[in-house]
């Protein structure tokens, strides 16, 4: 199933009133389609990781925010709005790190204020276009960071990634794998170490179901296996995507990034972060500031698993994500360009200048 | 059940003429009892992990040894000793990696060849006697490194340990995990963060089990955060075991092991090895002279879980060990003492002089 944009992953359901994912939870066992119509169905999707991947959370937040708003295009347009904004904020709530999941519901919100003099069916048919933007743009964001990512490569490099930035996570392409699908189709080889990424296993069941369904070499590893890799010489790049970066340049990624950022930097191999502007929030000065999920225990004792895997009542510690160091990133690649240190200053530059910026 | 010696994870069964063991890939939900009877038992007992940790496969070996001895007692003792020899080293073929399995059986081969002139039933209770005293000692010899490592900690200490070196590694104490049960008994309290282990989570189903058994606090994490809990300064030392140490300090042990030396020396944290000094191998220059066993991909993709975790036929690299460079080792702990670096000298010195050297 694809929609108008060539994506998978996140639709319109036919009638556009509600949203169909690819349940990801489900794979690489079973491709599953799951359609939300209600305001907790949205709630759980994104909490439960059924959708998951900073860019795609967005673009499903978009297409939710238009479908509850579908909803209620019979109110009046004080109703319509209040409703909205405790929809919004309540769906907003589902998860905290990454910033795509703010970003696209303010922006959502944005375009609905700046056309409230509007009645609310033509206010409907604005939101449904500001999703459908919000996906093709990220599409064409992907293409960008992939052709960007790809001239940090040579031809049948090594490179190593940790959980899963594909199209899964995206539109198409992905962030931290687009630049392996657009080398792919270039005629480039490459061999991809995929870090399993515990507790959910990420690459396990997502990176290398997508590596390997388009013929991309790929080997599945252990997180803490990441080492051995490394030094046998077998890994020339380390890609991976990006939950939030701040403005120091110290970034969110999924609970391990920042180990794998240490060992390549003791063995001299170059990180890099790939994701769109809209990650960056320079709001954030630096990693202190950026929250950290913590989740259920029972994902590392028992989840997945045919009989627990440790005492019942053993105490865990189970954070979603860590935060690199600036200091271990040799370069942020976006749809504008590639940043490199010191980030304060390019970061802040890409930003204003958008298009222009050469990295 | 625990032996003459307090031991409950290896022992000799009623009659001696069978070795039990835990069945450790039961823990923790059963402690089960195995009975090892014939040669493919005890070498499956190994191979599969159903005994595991150095120490612990050293001792079972050896009481593996006197068993097959006793089963032939009325054989003459040319073929005694033939098919002995021929026993003994596809034992040893179970595990290539660690260094104790060889250490114990060749020592038990010595005590035979050593009292040759007497007769079978004579040298078969010699044999037992001998495997015995391997258990007795090993015993001490984690009391010893118990002492040891202890005088590296503080009281209110947070410590970080990989994969499993405690009481079932070994007979009593253990080596890694022995300072923290040590502390314990004199009133000490530690924080103890235990990785999980993967890909068959001895850290969560053997360290965090026995951790909590005897009420010390432990926090069990995914491999992949041992990085953050570092960095928000919850680990004041690493403490982990070895499988062989190499004459110039190098040290296999569980797989993993190395990335988080490499976390330690990031985050400024002293990483301290531990074991007996059966495990220094000084016919080994350094860590490219051992060998690194390779296990089933289905460790990764597929054991533990309810359904695959992986695409069915994507390929996994899974080394069961792999080298921490001695550059990255604070110490190295024996029941002899404490090695720093120069470890050629340290280690050299130690083995020489033994119980008067001082660490």
């Amino acid at each position: 199933m694809k929609n108008e944009f060539g994506a998978e992953n996140v639709l319109l359901a036919e009638g556009e009133k509600s949203v169909l994912i690819v349940d990801q939870t489900k794979l690489p066992n079973v491709v599953e389609y799951l359609e939300l119509k209600t305001l907790r169905q949205m709630y759980d999707a994104i909490f439960e990781l059924k959708v998951r991947g900073a860019p795609a959370i967005g673009i499903c937040a978009a297409y939710c925010y238009y479908c509850l708003a579908k909803a209620k295009e019979d109110q009046p347009m004080e109703q319509f709005e209040k409703d909205l904004r405790e929809e919004k904020e309540y769906l907003n709530s589902s998860r905290p790190t990454a910033v795509n999941l703010s970003w696209a519901l303010n922006r959502m919100e944005r375009t609905f204020l700046s056309n409230r003099e509007k009645n609310v069916p033509e206010v409907v048919e604005i939101l449904k276009q500001e999703a459908k933007k919000i996906q093709q743009e990220d599409i064409e964001m992907c293409r960008k960071i992939s052709e960007y990512g790809l001239s940090l490569l040579k031809d049948g490099d090594g490179v190593l990634t940790h959980c899963n930035a594909g199209p899964l996570a995206t539109s198409k392409y992905g962030t931290a794998l687009g630049p392996l699908f657009l080398g792919k189709e270039k005629g480039m080889n490459f061999h991809v170490f995929a870090d399993e990424t515990r507790p959910l296993l990420q690459g396990a069941r997502l990176t290398s179901y997508e590596l390997q369904k388009d013929g991309i070499d790929v080997t599945l590893i252990c997180d803490n296996m990441a080492s051995i890799v490394m030094k046998n010489g077998w890994v020339q790049a380390c890609f991976v995507g990006c939950d939030r970066v701040a403005a120091n340049g110290d970034t969110a990624n999924k609970i391990g990034t920042s180990g794998v950022a240490i060992l390549a930097k003791h063995y001299g191999i170059p990180f890099y972060v790939l994701g769109p502007t809209s990650t960056i929030d320079l709001s954030c000065k630096n990693g202190d500031e950026i929250v950290i999920e913590q989740r259920n225990p029972e994902e590392i004792k028992s989840k997945f698993y045919r009989e627990p895997m440790a005492p019942a009542d053993v105490k865990c510690y189970n954070p979603a994500f860590d935060v690199t160091d600036h200091s271990l990133i040799s370069a942020i690649v976006t749809e504008h360009g590639i940043c490199r240190a010191p980030y304060e200053k390019s970061l802040a530059v890409l930003l204003q200048d958008g298009e222009k910026f050469v990295g």
